[in-house]
């Protein structure tokens, strides 16, 4: 994976009256958030103040999106070292803090990336040389170059997608890959708020996306901001549409992509991709670099996350339902490369074996 | 469709604790029907006086499932008269429920035949001949004998598919296909009592379905009851289980057949064939003849219900969402006879032209 540009780029205009999360202040800054678990009822922001919030904003879905989350996790290990000013203590602080924050969830690997990264500076020689404070705005640098990379590396994939989406068109969409997932303007819904900048027409259906629902609480809300229409439908809803032949094109993120190009995303992904092979759709995966994970050879590699069963009880039950019933909750599946149109990137609409972002 | 054999045949003891549907009392009782929009948080008996007040429990899904709403619907014409003597009266209330009770719900056409079973008794020859009360005894006694039959097909469908279960299996339904939906012990899952009863061990996977949770709330509950190992899981997830080979085996029940055998049901339904389809796992659809529209070639003359948007929203909010957000809420899809592996019916597992049936 390329460094790539880390200049600081203003976002360019777009609708969205909302910052999916913001570093407040200096080094000893808050990393603000907004919970995404209190959407769309409530806009309400969560002040994170150290590692440990963050890991547990992460885990409860507060913020979330794979590139989102590397940017939450980079800032993230900035507050470990909070008002240290010794420099044996702001680096006690942060060995500590590294493998926690990593394994906040497992699937996702800009995580991974985003940690590395930060810690690759950390322990640099240049940084060997540096005092507690002086170490600690080096890093806060770090993290804030990659949060403006990640709105950079956002654009980059708007821009390279935007022509893909015809005129006229319904795009299917999953989970939410959009603003909300990032700290720019999204990944997949990236590419349609450029198509719709770039003139285009086109209407969206958001699969409502259960367990927990990020379709119908997240997408359709950042997408009727900004003035895109869209239909939430449930989930199993989608094969319908399919055969009506209602689905142009299916954009979706991705939370790691292996080097074949087999991609993790949230659950249902893969039915909907199966779905797009059957009725001759194409799906297409958007993400940046630092969503692929050139380390392993195929999907069947990616760790998918289990999640509690509450999670899919408690939208029919107040208490947990008799316990002789089961319940199953891969928060992810795998679709692979085969029923993959394109997988666009900041650097392009790209196929295997990506050879451009290696 | 042939009548069948009326007599009443006393169903075998299966372990499920609850009636879905029961007429108490005589000419002038009621119908009590268990109200499955309460379940499985409370079991509560709702009492019907009136053809409406059965419209009604249809509409909300109190009472769902083709062959019990088929059941409830000729129990409903009898409230009709309820407390009439005078046969000029008695008709008149008749006349008046056929057509609202007929389009109670428009896609399940069991409804349909059963309120014209009704009818044809009520205008034969031989009830010209009858005062009001004979009249109405009449009607009753046909109720019953629907009711009866309905009890009967449902076993005989269980013992003309269990032998499709293998040992060990893994068996995926959709919605709820179950006791819940008939007046016996279901069609879908008739299927898998049968087997159970004969010895074969197996489990389920439940897909939740979404919106209306029929398979999280209906089938894990009564399955449980009957001691069914069962797994719930999101709609969306079904795919993954497809992929990673958990799937032996699918079977759902049906709201409406073409006579080419295409088959209508809950929503979801046709996005489970297509996967089953894509990963060479037979998919057989329960359901009793009264199922079959023969009057139609194929599933594209089946009408779909659009239901409200608020049986989708109302999971992620007390409020309507902006008001800029569509939804799309079909509550049935078609699966085309080409992805059903066979219709298992009370006269064996068929396959289209039906012959057995017509």
């Amino acid at each position: 994976m390329p460094g790539g540009p880390a200049e600081s780029t203003a976002p360019e205009a777009w609708n969205l009256s909302f910052m999916t999360l913001e570093w407040v202040g200096d080094i000893d800054g808050a990393l603000h958030i907004l919970d995404q678990t209190l959407l769309p009822g409530s806009q309400q922001q969560r002040i994170l103040e150290q590692p440990s919030d963050v890991i547990e904003a992460i885990q409860q879905l507060a913020v979330r999106g794979a590139p989102a989350i590397g940017v939450a996790a980079a800032y993230g290990l900035c507050l470990a070292s909070r008002g240290c000013e010794q420099i044996e203590q702001v680096r006690e602080r942060w060995d500590a803090a590294i493998a926690p924050m990593r394994q906040a969830r497992p699937t996702a690997v800009n995580l991974h990336h985003m940690v590395d990264r930060m810690n690759r500076v950390a322990t640099s020689p240049a940084a060997a040389e540096l005092d507690g404070v002086s170490l600690r705005v080096r890093l806060l640098e770090e993290a804030r170059a990659i949060e403006a990379q990640d709105q950079h590396f956002c654009r980059a994939i708007g821009v390279a997608g935007a022509d893909l989406i015809p005129e006229g068109a319904t795009v299917l969409t999953h989970c939410n890959a959009g603003a909300l997932a990032t700290a720019g303007q999204g990944t997949a819904l990236s590419v349609l708020y450029q198509a719709w900048r770039n003139g285009k027409r086109f209407r969206v259906l958001a699969d409502e996306t259960r367990p927990l629902l990020q379709g119908s609480r997240l997408t359709a809300w950042e997408l009727q901001k900004s003035g895109i229409p869209v239909d939430v439908i449930c989930d199993g809803a989608s094969g319908s549409f399919f055969q009506a032949g209602e689905i142009d094109l299916v954009i979706t993120g991705a939370d790691r992509i292996a080097a074949n190009g087999d991609a993790a995303n949230k659950i249902g992904t893969y039915t909907i991709a199966s779905l797009a092979r059957a009725h001759d759709v194409p799906f297409y995966i958007a993400a940046p670099s630092s969503t692929f994970d050139f380390t392993i050879d195929g999907g069947e590699q990616i760790p998918i996350e289990e999640r509690d069963a509450e999670e899919i009880w408690n939208v029919s039950s107040r208490q947990r339902p008799a316990a002789r019933i089961g319940y199953r909750n891969p928060a992810f599946d795998v679709t692979p490369a085969s029923h993959i149109a394109g997988w666009i990137t900041e650097a392009g609409v790209l196929k295997p074996p990506f050879l451009e972002i290696r």
